[in-house]
């Protein structure tokens, strides 16, 4: 039987780093242009802080940004930038140029394909469908709490991991998986030497995964 | 000095009954889509129901769906709703054919106009900004808790509120203020005394406020 290839889900399958990065920009935009009394670079240094404390899932990342300005809660510039926020969020997310039929390209070569996350549940399938990558896939394990969740039903030794995330490589090596690192997003100036293969663009996800799978 | 014509939200400047339910109709049959084993009739009389108990702001409806339906808690089939439901709201959110002129014409003719809600702030904040019709208004009393307290700081005996939820009619006329009802949206069977004039469509505001407004 071929190996198991498992994709992760941020900055492999769509670029979610660059969205996050234009959605945040076009937020804090809206938000001076519905009141928010301070320049660009305070304000959006202000909520890279906000994030940095609270991690990028939490609900109230500009509610707690107009706290750490001093600036009286203000429901209007909260909801300008939640509007400007989303409606970028929801016109950037695309696939990753490629990406559909690498994994096309390795289902029809006999690999098992699957799609992997560790993150809130709910958000991450919303993520898929909006990307139209619900149906393309054989096995589904999203809203992992560990890569470590994902080897209790997967054996290790017959599946490789691509991922952009240089921890997420390196839990699926200490369990015995080989890896792929794609080398985009934030995390791409990390070094790692955990990963069996790294690549710079999508298209080498598909030479490195046929060359770990033959052995090479 | 003219008086002040304040304008509810829901169902006045937007259709808010036609579009909760088409997008809750969307949404049922996406999680249908995605694998919810039961019949469209049997999932949004068990979303309906859900609703009635939890309230229209609550945010887990399809969750609490899931369960009143003895189904397991399933990430693809909520998130699979959460999309169908936003796509729906997103793009049929637009003001009522209209609205926009019957504002703009009140302002001309000397009034002060003013949007006012109750009802959750951002979210409010949120449709005004979808709208567009965020920079329209000289007043804006978003996320009021009761309209008791919009009379707190203005003068009922100048007001005339625009509504189409009997209950709000009811309590702006208690409070002094002269009322229009505009018999649209999900209240629109429900008698009630209060108003001191009803109209059915939108133009009809305009020559209510203004007969009300010269104490005919």
């Amino acid at each position: 039987m071929r190996d198991t290839v498992v994709f992760d889900l941020d900055d492999v399958l769509f670029d979610a780093t660059f969205l996050k990065r234009v959605a945040r920009e076009r937020a804090v935009l809206s938000m001076i242009d519905a009141g928010l009394p301070v320049d660009f670079e305070t304000a959006i240094k202000a909520l890279f802080s906000v994030i940095e404390e609270t991690g990028e899932d939490y609900g109230k990342h500009f509610d707690e940004m107009l706290e750490k300005l001093g600036i009286k809660w203000d429901p209007r510039i909260i909801a300008a930038g939640v509007v400007a926020y989303h409606n970028t969020k929801f016109s950037l997310l695309e696939p990753n140029p490629g990406i559909f039929k690498v994994i096309l390209s390795l289902r029809d070569e006999g690999f098992r394909v699957g799609v992997a996350s560790i993150g809130p549940a709910v958000k991450d399938w919303e993520k898929l469908i909006r990307l139209n990558l619900h149906h393309i896939f054989h096995i589904y394990k999203v809203g992992l709490s560990s890569w470590s969740e994902l080897f209790q039903e997967l054996d290790p030794s017959t599946t490789i991991l691509v991922s952009a995330n240089p921890s997420g490589i390196a839990e699926a090596s200490r369990a015995g998986a080989r890896t792929v690192r794609l080398l985009r997003g934030r995390f791409s100036h990390i070094r790692s030497k955990e990963a069996d293969r790294e690549v710079k663009d999508i298209w080498g996800i598909l030479s490195a995964v046929k060359s770990l799978s033959e052995g090479l």
